[in-house]
């Protein structure tokens, strides 16, 4: 079970991360909308346009950490505010096959100087969601 | 110093690489191309599309990581044929200022179920390059 | 919710497990002990001896990447019998303080050749646990 | 080719990091000792005693990773003082045979929150060495 962040969150809401993301041009390509987010925890779908594709018709892998990179940074922005992404690992589980990519992360730890996330992504298929990746972050507040 | 693979190259060259790019979308809709590619040493470079950007107008870290990505998959691809992505980890060194992303990848270890590659990402603005990212991945020889 | 492996146990019991750890010089030597083992799931334990903690008197952050890399290669070795550790990335999340340490792994998926799995690690001082560092490692069957 | 740091060491010589090693329970025990560092550049080397070894008579994977971790954290403390390891990845390449292993890591970039280091770890048999690990690690300055 992750420990709870030490504080409540002081950063941004959904509502306000769907903002920032409509200027925010590749995020804005992607159509990336985030669902939820509440202690830590957050969700964020878009769909796997043809040009996220790669050969065999799945969405690139590329695409596949692109959605842990997102989910975890705004989920640490949910907690903190302003920040950007100092490196992640992610492992690949399956093909992401279908027509969306969902991401779920969860802060797991806040500390001054950087806050810990994991984030699993899914593909979704005939509505039938896949577990594709999963990924460990390190994201750093910026002032 | 890296290992030398223990053999040579099986897999594609660099003009083979540059065919089946143009037949992938996601690495086509970049604009990918292989520079070069010899004794496991890769690599590649695309523009930086309005697209691609965050919000500050640098490449977006899902960009970046895109092209450690690619870069160590079709150096793989290089030196084994057929391959995907297993899982890679990649730190962000610097905003990814300027109008071209350059990834140069070198493959560490090739061994029967995987190949260890690593890559340096560099952004180039006003023909200046400067590193931005590091990446190690894991690639899997697919039959 | 991590996926459930795609078959049940083949490997080892936590019984058969503590018995490889007392033939294993290095886990004997730590003194690693396996609580239980079942559906992928495993929890081990070792004291922190004077000799594996740093200046401060934490344990040291190469024992509790071992508590990790053990507690992952067990869980997938619960699984799938024989293993070894192919990669893994730890993030450190607080000091190690205290007398024991405890490792709690999860197999997220068994594929034919690599099982992903994540552990949770957690310093025990005067009976309260601490979250000290996560991890997510891919561990390869061995024929 | 990996950017130079920004700035000069301002940290600790190979002598005083030996002398730090001494105080240090965990270095001490494995008789770390850093042969050379500068300009980033550092190599440790200690034996392989036998309670460090797995089933098969190798160095064992988390005695690997510690000399990656430790000279990725003195590398860095080479050049800015008091550290600590924030978060690394290892690849293993080789099982690590000998009764020796050297660290050699880079720094790769110094900023004012973070320096990122690389580490290549060998197994020495027969006077002959054999890459069997590479790491890439977040290294914190710590007031």
């Amino acid at each position: 079970m992750p420990e709870k962040p030490e504080s409540g969150p002081i950063g941004l809401s959904a509502e306000a991360i769907n903002q920032w993301i409509k200027r925010s041009p590749f995020n804005s390509f992607l159509g990336v909308h985030v669902n939820y987010c509440h202690d830590g925890a957050l969700e964020l779908t878009f769909p796997i346009r043809p040009e996220l594709r790669q050969f065999h018709g799945f969405a690139h892998g590329a695409v596949v950490a692109a959605v842990a990179d997102v989910s975890c940074a705004w989920a640490a922005a949910h907690m903190v505010g302003n920040v950007r992404t100092a490196e992640y690992k992610i492992n690949f589980l399956a093909p992401a096959e279908g027509d969306r990519l969902i991401g779920r992360s969860q802060v797991i730890k806040v500390s001054k100087r950087q806050v810990i996330c994991r984030s699993d992504v899914y593909a979704v298929k005939d509505d039938q969601e896949k577990l594709v990746a999963t990924a460990l972050a390190t994201i750093m507040p910026v002032e």
